[in-house]
């Protein structure tokens, strides 16, 4: 009988040699190899599974077999009685004794550092580190021979057990120390978040009587029209649910800036309007937390990205510096907050945990999309571009990052526009033009067939045609103008009347008859003049931004772009480059990035580190204010052409046939002169 | 004309060379010469008062006279004619110029960390040095070519005018700090609190436009009976108001245990008692602000000193684990947390400091009566004696220090005596027996002359005779045994009925008539053989807890007595003495150290450093529980008797004539074969 055993963990390759009777969770804490432990090695938790490698190990000069792992004790058959039984013979690594050599295997599950890949969030690999994790720890009961507090004797442990020093806990801990200790026999389940209050410091913020199992984060995106959040299990990284809801803000104003106008024509209307999103984030917190079976109470994080207006009146701020030069935010940084703060209701100590802002109308949710896209970490020139009422926008690669916004208005999104709407069942979404007999094809959110199916007039019935939104408009325009309806300069051709009726004249314009609605009151979506004109207006300020930043870095193409929001997710990208929203870039390199600015607030949730990551970022990102670059104005009357009047588009010609420039003057001019 | 010029300070001594046209103020900075300063050299808080010392200063080799500070600016004038004349040719620090070499002196009020002699306080000298002070700062105008948040350029400010770092922010300063800053043009004073998120940093928790001319702090004892509080500038430590309250929770129960009592038999009454104590504190600071012309939105931050149980009760904490052993604190570390979170009504984002608590039944009162005593910095043995319904007791010197407390129950507040009163007009305060005649006389509360003077019955009738108190009953009791009306035991000698007719016979027992009420109804005093008892259960507590303390420090004597709180201003220690409520020390060395608690925690209020002295303190305070030591019942036996059964008092003899002591055996053991 030998006295030391040889273990080997993978896939670290740390091996030491240990005594016999040394369990495998407490090797694995001596050579500093990650093993997750919630219970410290109670047989309560099931984190630290591990699994023994059979064979000759020669590299390592040892013969592992499971037998030296010892006996499967009455812990583990009551720990898979409660949980399940455990996959392909693995073992609770603090239940397992060594008995002689080792290899034992780590599977990711049971590594505190795990990766966790979640395609349907459209982001790289997230690493599993979240600011609260939980801790169990049998305090010592107190004593008359050396009386000290209930809170010392639990530091005392979560420092002998884990580690931790630097601890603090609030008054809400203190309220419920002695009688949780008590309930649970002096052995309680701890949650700590790292770094609230500080580099290095530990604070206490929940407190369970025995074990306590899981505990919950969730990521929110507060946009302008939509709020979204996902919940995770944090400790495991897992997405339970995701939820969507309205901003019930939209009451005081579509957009960013009528809202900032309501605040300065209604003193106090901040105040409604926090209340109002609040209000909507702990209704959208209640119910994806029953969809996902858990209560709210075990929420113990929130992490949030937002624009600066909504990013402001989510902390209460008035937002009304924001809503005219210099555009001063009141803070830029990351902010750490108390949620109960903010009134959201979830645990009583949970903490929030806001992205920071870049400038005054770049804000947290374009932090969230560098920290979802890590355009930092590439060579290739990136464009990121989040479209809304206020498209945000960042160039750049490892070398420089370049940020600004630009006020693209509201029409992408179906505002705007004479039939325009959100996109919602119903609205046209896909537009398909005929050259030669100019007749359209489209079809709606909600139906798969197109206008020409015979099948369309009933699937469509369904939803029926209510209008047409941001993708649809920028399809029919773009048709239109392939189409030569409307020629480089956005002007409806009218001679084109009298070879289909659909080119109609309205007093001194035109107009394209896209949908005709029943007799019955059916709703009728023409595209005017005018709606091409908001087109080419919110299309220009959006490509002006980009070539203003395309100026800064002295660059003349990029060599990818990722559209990041819904809006992105729903447009065709060729169709979005015909009209020149976007530069000349292949094709092939042009993508959604989905919710990017909900996923950099998940890895944020997930990954403490993210956090100092994204605030070393944004601090790097060099910020261009559009409304004093004296350039922008120019960039904007240029980019008013489709797809522009000088930038040439070599990438998108090879896979579309784009009509000759017209020769007539600018529109914009001619519009001053007529009027 | 020379370039530079020679300037030396007093009292520092320091000195250096600067240039012709440098201010007073920046060459003290320089040369970190302590000279208050709020506003920074704005000429606006008057702090940076200076006076040049004219004459030859051969030491130094310089000449120093008046015009070489320069003339007097319209600055300094504009101060004089709002603030008043300087005294004595002072000039303003940051306003006199340079011009020639200079003897500057610092008056004491111009140093930022200045001594204050507080005699009223019954305490050593407080050295000013709070956790909150102002600063005056001009912050940087929003720019749209570098955009940042208006947090970061306060924060630079406060860096560079201040040397600030490690700045922090709530959500609560944020939501006001635009429109205070766009208010003060720029320019604000700042509350900053130094080291409440850990060591190194400063929050900033008070922002006004412009300049602030001063904020305040209240220094608080929750006693159980009564509630003080003291008001002051926290930049010059001035002591504005005290003011008192009674602690309405007495309508719960008269004393500690009862109010514990009484949450175990409602539960729930600790959060109405929380409630009542919290607004009987508001109520407390409304009125002392009042008093002194301030706002309560002008208080930045308390401290507070209070037993265990007030602590708890204090804080929403059940104090349910201090009714039984093992009598559990909460915690036993001071705590820094925001007064909104206890509900106090003054500024909101005020802070709260409570002192550390000794042990079970030893509280932040204890701390606070060691703060302000200071027996650690004597070579002398020191008694410290807080007396209330539960004696808490220190005794040591620079080498170590003991404590304990015990249960001398509420006799000595006057409760469970017959004719029992609280220390209030009308009460009996002062007794003398003459021990020929057996004839009593007294004073009582409220007037200054004796019962046997004519003028009593006029000078009393406005108060009445409404009892007796505290000091009253320890008079009367050890006049009664130095007259012979009781003996070492403590039992009325039925025998005198036959020489004074007040000596009664009530059943088994005798009782002494001390003051007889008009026949319409006055309240008529007697003490009885069950008065008697009370008091010798209470002073053989309080005895045999010090003796314990003496025991662990393996000591005879102790070299002085200071006695905490209202009990100890009262009472004559001598007649405290003849019953043995002390042990014989010399009665030069025993005194009132008045409210030594709310002392305490005035100096933790003016002198951050104070509190962490009094933490490192608090830790090296050897606790002794009075429940578990063995020697404890037979110390209380032994102090039964008056004044010790076996205890000699040599200091005590020589000042009074004590009788011999009784043969009889222990009263106690008597009455218990009675029965």
């Amino acid at each position: 009988m030998i006295d030391q055993a040889m273990i080997v963990f993978s896939p670290s390759g740390k091996r030491g040699s240990f005594p016999i009777g040394t369990s495998v969770l407490q090797a694995a804490r001596e050579l500093g190899v990650d093993l997750d432990s919630v219970c410290g090695g109670r047989g309560m938790c099931g984190r630290c599974q591990v699994q023994c490698a059979s064979g000759e190990f020669s590299k390592h000069n040892i013969i592992s077999h499971v037998e030296n792992l010892g006996e499967s004790t009455s812990v583990e058959a009551r720990y898979q009685r409660i949980h399940g039984v455990f996959a392909d013979g693995r073992r609770l690594g603090c239940q397992a004794i060594i008995q002689g050599d080792l290899a034992i295997d780590i599977p990711a599950e049971s590594q505190v550092h795990r990766q966790l890949i979640r395609k349907a969030l459209d982001h790289a690999n997230i690493t599993i580190n979240p600011a609260v994790r939980l801790y169990v720890v049998d305090v010592q009961e107190p004593d008359m021979h050396d009386p000290s507090g209930d809170l010392r004797r639990l530091k005392q442990a979560l420092m002998i057990e884990w580690g931790l020093t630097g601890l603090n806990a609030s008054l809400g801990i203190l309220r419920q120390l002695q009688e949780t200790l008590r309930k649970g026999k002096w052995q309680v389940t701890v949650a700590v978040h790292e770094n609230r209050s500080g580099a290095g410091t530990f604070d206490i913020i929940g407190l369970w009587p025995g074990y306590k199992e899981a505990i919950y984060g969730v990521a929110i995106d507060v946009g302008s029209t939509t709020i979204a959040g996902h919940l995770c299990n944090l400790a495991t990284g897992q997405v339970l649910g995701s939820s969507g809801a309205m901003n019930p803000q939209i009451r005081f104003g579509e957009d960013l800036m009528s809202r900032v106008s309501y605040v300065m024509m209604n003193p106090g209307g901040d105040v409604d309007m926090t209340h109002a999103v609040i209000e909507a984030i702990n209704d959208l917190i209640r119910a994806v937390s029953t969809l996902s079976g858990i209560l709210p109470e075990d929420i113990l994080e929130l992490t949030f990205v937002a624009n600066p207006v909504m990013h402001h009146l989510l902390l209460g701020i008035n937002p009304i510096e924001l809503g005219g030069a210099p555009f001063a935010l009141c803070t830029d940084e990351s902010l750490q907050l108390p949620a109960a703060q903010m009134g959201l209701k979830v645990h009583p100590l949970a903490s929030v945990y806001l992205l920071p802002c870049v400038a005054g109308h770049v804000g947290a949710d374009t932090a969230g999309v560098v920290l979802s896209e890590q355009p930092q970490g590439l060579d290739e020139l990136s464009l990121l571009v989040d479209v809304g009422t206020n498209a945000e926008i960042v160039l750049g690669n490892r070398e420089r990052l370049v940020a600004c916004s630009s006020p693209t208005g509201p029409a992408f999104e179906g505002a705007q526009i004479s039939g325009g709407q959100r996109a919602a069942p119903g609205a046209i979404e896909r537009v398909r033009i005929d050259p030669q007999t100019l007749e359209p094809k489209y079809s709606v959110i909600g139906s798969d067939t197109w206008s020409d199916d015979p099948a369309f007039a009933m699937d469509a019935a369904a939803v029926g045609v209510t209008g047409i939104c941001g993708s649809g408009i920028i399809e029919v325009v773009a048709e239109m103008f392939l189409a030569g309806i409307i020629n480089s300069d956005g002007v409806l051709n009218g001679e084109l009347a009298a070879r289909n009726s659909r080119i109609e004249a309205n007093e001194r314009t035109f107009s394209y008859l896209l949908h005709k609605g029943a007799e019955d009151g059916g709703v009728t979506v023409r595209i005017t003049q005018n709606d091409v004109r908001q087109i080419q207006l919110a299309k220009a300020a959006l490509y002006a931004g980009i070539r203003l930043l395309m100026d800064r870095l002295q660059v003349e193409r990029v060599d990818r772009i990722r559209l990041a929001g819904a809006f992105g997710s729903h447009i065709d990208v060729k169709y979005a480059m015909v009209l020149g929203l976007l530069p000349d870039c292949d094709l092939s390199q042009v993508s959604s990035a989905g919710n990017a600015a909900g996923s950099g607030a998940l890895m944020a949730l997930l990954d403490k580190e993210a956090r100092t990551e994204i605030e070393q970022i944004v601090r790097c990102i060099e910020k261009v204010e559009t409304a004093v670059e004296a350039d922008f104005q120019q960039h904007f009357v240029e980019a008013m052409a489709f797809p522009h009047k000088t930038a040439s588009f070599p990438e998108l010609g090879k896979v579309v046939q784009l009509p000759a420039p017209s020769s007539a003057r600018p529109v914009k001019r001619r519009r001053v002169r007529r009027n």
